[in-house]
């Protein structure tokens, strides 16, 4: 159980309302999860993050929408969050995402956090050629 | 300074000079960075490490190279391990990732560490549909 | 299930008996949560935490009770413990959180985790200005 | 070296300079610290970071803003940011926090990492009394 | 429920069955665990993670099993993984690990948690002669 | 440079010089490092976090003084707190560790961080004979 109330559209205010209008226009749904429900005890937050998700997330940009569920993902792998890994993870099977891929972001992802333990535990100096900013 | 002496090729064992020649041959370099050489203070570490990074981060599989490349830094990032970020962000470079690209990646990174803390700072509860396994 | 066995009051050693007491006596109240139950079964532990929660999150001091709650949701929210999430929430209720309050600090908790990884991600170097110590 | 240019007030473009000017503005200073000048390689970015800030942070609401720098920091030290400590620990000071005060955050701060891997380490189960919610 | 299906002995392809094989005959048991029929589902990680735990966790070296066990829970502690604090727990208690020795363990991992956060809180310098390599 | 002035034994308070001789007497030498000096600005801190190192890393116990220092350093390690592994890998070299031991050490720590991301990326659940308690 959540540590508020979560505010269903039919007792939601106006501003609550409008935010729920459009995450569902924008993802072409009839469906409102759990966290934004959550969010909405508090509408300004709910406002500022739909915002930022809708542009961040939104298509548009260099990264094709795939790629970026599965960073998403791999963030929220590595932070230990089930909301969040679940949630992006059905995103991205959506976008594309199968088993395989799947396996494929999970081996780099905990590669990442092997070798990450590795560079940190021997306290390895960074090489200067990895210093140089791309001009 | 590293925690280890690191190892240079003309005092490295056969074993060690083994897997740095691998290194050098399979990312047709002549040069080796500073954590293979931390490693090569226990050897079984380096080898078993680098066949790993060889598998995992090599060519072949459903991700392309750059999108492997991006989720490495992506975990790093979160991690804050300065070695990897930088070393790792050479290597995307290398592979076509710009200044936009790195904009975008920081930007899904950051928002998913913010959002990651908002669904366990609520303690949300997964919807069933997430649930759901995938036939 | 937790790892180890709980220990209830009525099993509990004179040694664990007299940190249950205080406990009670210093938070008025006469029920013992888990987690102490847990410590129980190690009782030079019990006996430290208990001593070290009551001196830094006790009165006194310049932070007032519920600041030093806050403090510790931040904390418990950062690194996703459910158990001291909920429990310090309800401490935190005791001593005048709202959903309002709630709402702000979740807001400050998330933003602060997504610009701790903007700093990261560009390993932004410190401005001198910051580095100096205060007179 | 921070992974990119920073951008200085004299080589922004408009929509950059823009977001510093409303910077210092808001701050009542003529100085941009770095973390906007890396942000500024992507300057949505730095739009949606920015206007996120002067929200959450700015005045208003119920927190104070002393409390809200501390929540900041708490936040920034369990994460390991230099750059966020070090910055939002002079902001603090500029609204009042002195060695004492830093002393008591630094206390809890620890203190709570302490305890969250108590419960972890054991596997608390939380009581059902903190799972009731608020009415 | 598991983000895939778990790959039962009985509907493994001989690529996997070998794995499982190797598990139980170098466990000395019939039973494979969870997390193995998980990444089942992407047979080159099952074989990879195999062979390094094997080699890592396995009999040999200057370590003593159960102290391998222990490290490898305190590590699973401070990421809060409920998998592997359980499954490594239980590897532990075969290996020696009792109560009390879990409280020591728990009382060290939690202490490290607290103290790491003070020397980060307060940004203090390594002491140069920390920074002295052995010889 | 700390956040605080390190306090020298000569500008040391009779409160704090007490716990300044204590560390010296307990690990019979002269020098107190740099972490003491920056707790020492806020002395009660100083106190508190002095007894429980010396109650929990000094002798007695079922874990020996090595076996406790790789612990240490392990939490270290996956925290990313460079004092606490540089202070505490001096420790335990002192104790008997050596690159080969240091090899093993960072060896677990880092196929932890792996293994903890497998299980919470596929969202492993715990098998049932994991979670019986033992008698």
């Amino acid at each position: 159980m959540a540590m508020v109330k979560l505010v269903e559209y039919e007792d939601a205010s106006p501003e609550v309302k409008a935010v729920y209008d459009d995450i569902m226009a924008t993802r072409n749904t009839k469906w409102i999860n759990n966290i934004w429900k959550a969010l909405a005890s508090h509408p300004p937050t709910l406002a500022r993050i739909w915002s930022q998700v809708k542009e961040v997330m939104g298509p548009g940009g260099r990264l094709d929408p795939l790629t970026k569920e599965l960073i998403y993902v791999a963030v929220s792998m590595t932070n230990n969050c089930e909301y969040c890994i679940r949630s992006h993870s059905a995103a991205a099977r959506k976008k594309g995402m199968d088993d395989e891929i799947l396996g494929e972001l999970v081996a780099i992802v905990s590669l990442a956090n092997q070798t990450n333990r590795l560079a940190i535990g021997y306290q390895v100096e960074v090489d200067d050629f990895f210093m140089r900013q791309p001009e």
